[in-house]
């Protein structure tokens, strides 16, 4: 096994990716090392290569939508084997010790290492993490478009869950990209009547074969009113500012409005508006593994899978500007 | 009995309270008639006499936590009987047949009849509503203090039934008033921690034999960011705007912002602030009968009351004007 790792890496704020290497070191006995498969292309990585958050540490290797086979395994790890096809999302290792940890929810761990906050990530042909985070992907599911599950999809499966969707709801999502496809389907799949918010013209007929019974055109402010009390579960995946109150306006009573979406400036939320029909307004980030694993299964029993758009990983460059420009239909995935 | 409703009226505007009578017409086959005992004093009887909801209508009868004898029920009326003691709050009739009212959620009926908005409330010596919202009254409680549960007592203790509240939560309380010192005993009761946030200067031994552990200084920053991570549900029935962002903070994973206090300008919520610990900002009004009863009930079993200062009605404009100015300690009782 070649001792370096080969990856690609912004040198400087601002410079295209370029190959990179760097030596990982000998294997932690309590780490997997896994060969990278293919890797989604997050908006994240995008916020991270400009620095938006302040966190970005250079030489930068992107990539946390890694999906790969185990090639080693430290000594002291259970669990996990060599040639298992695993997932890797946004953590490379939580403590286990914190009260989070405890409780199950380790992707609220104040202790985690990220895998691209200070770490290098999965835009490379090897990475080395913690195996709890290396997620078991299902037979049924195709490592080459499973990628975007572990941190986009988790993100936007996640709120089902701990926000206690009902299959009952009327389930409102705001955004159709990335997250926002990956959303119609879990939530048409989750038995909930599934309205789309998209501002592209174009992608009626997409966005409905997605399993959405009903597509709002976002850039109409009078087709948003109209759905006015409508939405038990509004799940935002947009990442710039938006009519915030015509949105909350069309929770229904004990309707919840949940954020995923990077969102830089506050929302000015009127306490009347949630007041009037007991009403929230909540976010979240991506998700535990528990979690992660019933999105697998969900997505395997249900043929779910992200719409996907291949570039090999030596054109790294073209894909991000790709889904920078906006073009991406509907997530992007570099192939090793 | 006279057929007259004795009462004090604002005629216009900002007027002060006067007598004023009014015929209320033959009793309707579907309501019943309440001789009123007592009635507590709410915030909201100031917001409506300043009109500052826009929503008040003159002449003006405030009250709405009313306490009374039913002296009469019409013909249709089933369940309530003369001579049982009731309480009354913002409700005075909701239509029983929307969505709401069959959920069992009335208090969210959009066809609702108001007891203070556009008629006549319990600055009265008798009042007519629905027989549904006239809540029989435990043997167990004052009469002469159970008023204010009717409006703040169910405005607090609704939160922790339809928020699921936790008996092993830290709950923070902000604002000791009318409501805030209910929702002390309430959450003391409820089995959780209790942590006060107040502004008043000498009233920590007072909140503290309330059921607080724990006094916080809300004039203290330093105070306030101290307590950062540590409440899982905080409840703010503070009517102005305070220093969000340090009240955020102050939420541990999977906190919950609970508002209830009648705030004019919309809270700024940066979504990285619910979204690191899978936080949420909420609210709601008063509560539905069946959790008003609740309430009663578990009023009774503990014990709890609210902290009253009694002015006979015909003080009434010098009542209000101890509440207008922050004195009261803790709820105004006006009786008959």
């Amino acid at each position: 096994m070649p001792s370096k790792i080969r990856a690609y890496a912004a040198l400087t704020p601002g410079a295209p990716l370029v190959p990179f290497e760097y030596d990982p070191g000998p294997l932690s006995p309590d780490q997997v090392e896994v060969e990278i498969i293919a890797c989604g292309i997050c908006h994240s990585d995008l916020h991270m290569l400009s620095n938006d958050w302040g966190s970005t540490k250079w030489p930068f290797v992107p990539g946390h939508e890694g999906v790969g086979r185990i090639v080693a395994v430290g000594e002291r790890v259970q669990g996990r084997q060599v040639g298992q096809i695993v997932g890797i999302g946004w953590y490379l290792g939580t403590c286990g010790h914190c009260a989070s940890c405890v409780a199950g929810d380790q992707h609220l761990c104040r202790n985690s290492r990220q895998t691209i906050v200070g770490n290098h990530g999965c835009y490379a042909d090897r990475i080395r993490l913690d195996p709890l985070w290396a997620l078991p992907i299902p037979d049924a599911l195709d490592p080459l478009t499973v990628g975007p599950m572990l941190c986009g999809g988790i993100t936007v499966f996640s709120p089902f869950v701990h926000r206690n969707v009902s299959p009952t709801a009327r389930v409102g999502v705001v955004g159709i990209g990335g997250l926002g496809h990956l959303a119609v389907m879990f939530a048409n799949k989750w038995g909930c009547e599934v309205v789309a918010f998209s501002g592209t013209a174009g992608k009626e007929e997409a966005i409905t074969r997605m399993g959405a019974h009903e597509v709002v055109n976002s850039r109409d402010p009078k087709a948003i009113r109209k759905q006015a009390g409508r939405i038990d579960f509004l799940l935002v995946t947009a990442n710039v500012a938006l009519d915030w109150d015509s949105y909350l306006r069309t929770l229904a009573p004990h309707g919840q409005m949940h954020v995923v979406g990077a969102i830089a400036e506050p929302i000015p939320v009127p306490t009347g508006r949630l007041m009037s029909g007991q009403k929230s307004l909540s976010s979240s980030p991506t998700g535990s593994p528990t979690t992660m694993a019933q999105m697998l299964d969900f997505a395997a029993r249900h043929r779910i899978a992200a719409i996907t758009e291949t570039f090999p990983m030596a054109r790294v460059n073209e894909a991000l500007k790709h889904l920078a420009e906006g073009k991406a239909r509907y997530r992007v995935v570099l192939t090793a």
